[in-house]
């Protein structure tokens, strides 16, 4: 926070205008709100890096809704004004401070380790422990889409159920970047899933696109919200893990599917409607109603070997050409304005990547 | 079953009238009903075990709440008709089969060690092994309340969350069976606990029994409702476990003032509503929403260590006087119709206990 804090001051009392070969610019916030109002792409004099800090270039990094709902001041944390949006991305490392560990080298690859980094600018300085080096072997716009999304749906695939072979995952919101992210490393582990999509123009397509990755059924909210999903369940048994990001109507239909002593896990909602559960439906069934928030799971898992063994699996099946990142259309950062309406857009199919090197 | 079924089909052979000394009395139900419509007192006689079974004489069975929606049929698991009513209570062996372990002796105590066993009667023959031996220092009439609702009270404080001497649990339903055993249990481990009940005519009273049981708050719906349960977690810190069996708003104020990462457990659903939780509540506090049923513990401990110590620790609170089971009215079978009607009074403080032997 201290680099962005440091920037920002003095562009206010430099009062710069233009952008110059060793400037940066970033879009920055200075209070919560609607993004097209409170956003602000700002320049300033590119700085060396102190003794604790490297100096990097940003490559690339996505529009994700949760960055959305931090500008807005909806999300579960708070920001420190003024700020840089953006928590997920990719920088190349250009200098390092004197006292950095001889770990890392000039032209690493890097994500930030903590939220409000502030990834939407074209560099900057920071400290050396704010960042994780990453392999330079995967392209920058795939790794700038790996750290929210997949790892969500990893751990959740994880971490509340013990699956096993041919066993069944059901989800709603299936084309989401997590829900790509769920199809694909459940089809690596020959897990079964049923994904559930909200009717659309484009149904025919999505629904090819997502059972290209894997998808071993895809159906809309109206099938599975009636007696067609109990049937389908019959033929490829009950569900013991749901993925829920929508709440309401969808999350129910979820729950009424899923096996004796299955868990429904939610990370999101769409709907802006609660889950709604049934007494004799928690008792007689044995359900489980967890939460799952990625930011918790990075702050308590910090140089773990869980996050090393889950980024090394993810790295992996990218590698493997099975674990592919959402459609994405690059934007430069002066595009800020119509990336962000467009990555808010319901029903959006494709996510918004700043791409910094094009 | 099997003793069951042999008896009334004997019963509906002879038409047999009046009691005799050596005849047993059984309050039975052929389908499924309002419990005043569908009960009836049978007689027949009394007969010999076979090789594996005992014959008993019942001591004492309480009325339950599930014993009635297990006649209604509103229970999760289904019972086989006809059946005898009941399914908590004690026994005295009178009488062993020839080929039936030596561990069993003539005088010793018994609970049944399954569900749909019926306990409504004055005795009968079983199979030896459907039956578990109890010490017979402890009163029948404690011990038929035994095996389900501190059994019930006792998992959900060890099951779910690991509780240290201080933590805060908060309950609602607290005057039931179930919530009287968990401020007992909770009590003697040194766990603080908040306690809601509705407002009703004998509130004083009962807030004053409840705390002698060892509350340490006794709230009203109203009060947990509203910002007042807020200020008082401020004093006493934020429970990490929250028993219910309401559902609807009742259930709502516990997870509203449920600790990050906390559990609500979930056992019956008295108000008829279900359970609504926002999805950012869950995700941004981690919620976990459980649902627990003993019947389903049973199914899979019995004969285990679980159960055992379970018991011993249950045991050795009923000698120490820190658990008492709730007040009762004790009633001869023949009452049944009466007893039955006021067990199923809305905000009952007596439990209806049938007493074999008085």
């Amino acid at each position: 926070m201290a680099c962005m804090i440091r920037a920002v001051a003095r562009r206010l009392s430099r009062q710069r205008f233009g952008v110059r070969f060793s400037s940066i610019s970033s879009v920055v916030y200075e209070r919560y709100g609607n993004p097209e109002e409170v956003l602000q792409l700002q320049t300033e004099d590119a700085i060396q890096p102190k003794a604790d800090e490297i100096a990097f270039q940003m490559l690339a990094a996505p529009i994700n809704p949760a960055d959305i709902n931090m500008i807005q001041g909806t999300y579960g944390m708070k920001a420190t004004f003024p700020a840089i949006a953006g928590n997920e991305g990719v920088g190349r490392i250009t200098a390092i401070g004197s006292s950095v560990t001889s770990k890392i080298k000039i032209g690493d690859h890097f994500v930030p380790n903590r939220p409000f980094w502030g990834t939407w600018r074209s560099g900057g300085v920071c400290p050396a422990n704010d960042i994780l080096i990453v392999p330079n072997d995967i392209s920058p716009v795939s790794m700038s889409m790996m750290f929210v999304n997949p790892t969500t749906a990893y751990r959740m695939l994880e971490d509340f159920e013990t699956l096993n072979e041919g066993d069944v995952v059901i989800q709603n919101g299936s084309n989401s970047g997590v829900g790509q992210a769920v199809i694909q490393i459940a089809a690596a582990r020959n897990l079964k899933t049923i994904n559930v999509i909200r009717a659309r123009p484009d149904l025919i397509e999505i629904t090819d696109y997502l059972t290209s990755l894997g998808a071993t059924e895809v159906v809309t909210e109206e099938f599975a919200q009636s007696r067609k999903l109990r049937e389908l369940i019959q033929t490829m048994g009950k569900p013991k893990l749901a993925l829920n990001c929508v709440g309401g109507k969808s999350a129910t239909a979820l729950l009424q599917n899923l096996q004796q002593s299955g868990t429904m896990v939610t990370y999101g909602g769409m709907s802006r409607r609660p889950i709604s559960v049934g007494t004799g439906m928690m008792i007689f069934s044995d359900l489980k109603l967890c939460g799952y928030w990625q930011s918790r799971w990075n702050d308590s898992n910090a140089n773990s070997p869980a996050l090393t063994k889950m980024l090394e699996d993810l790295y992996a099946l990218v590698r493997a050409d099975k674990l592919k990142m959402p459609r994405h259309e690059p934007r430069a950062l002066s595009e800020f304005q119509e990336a962000v309406k467009k990555a808010w857009e319901p029903m959006t199919t494709t996510k918004q990547v700043f791409s910094m090197v094009r």
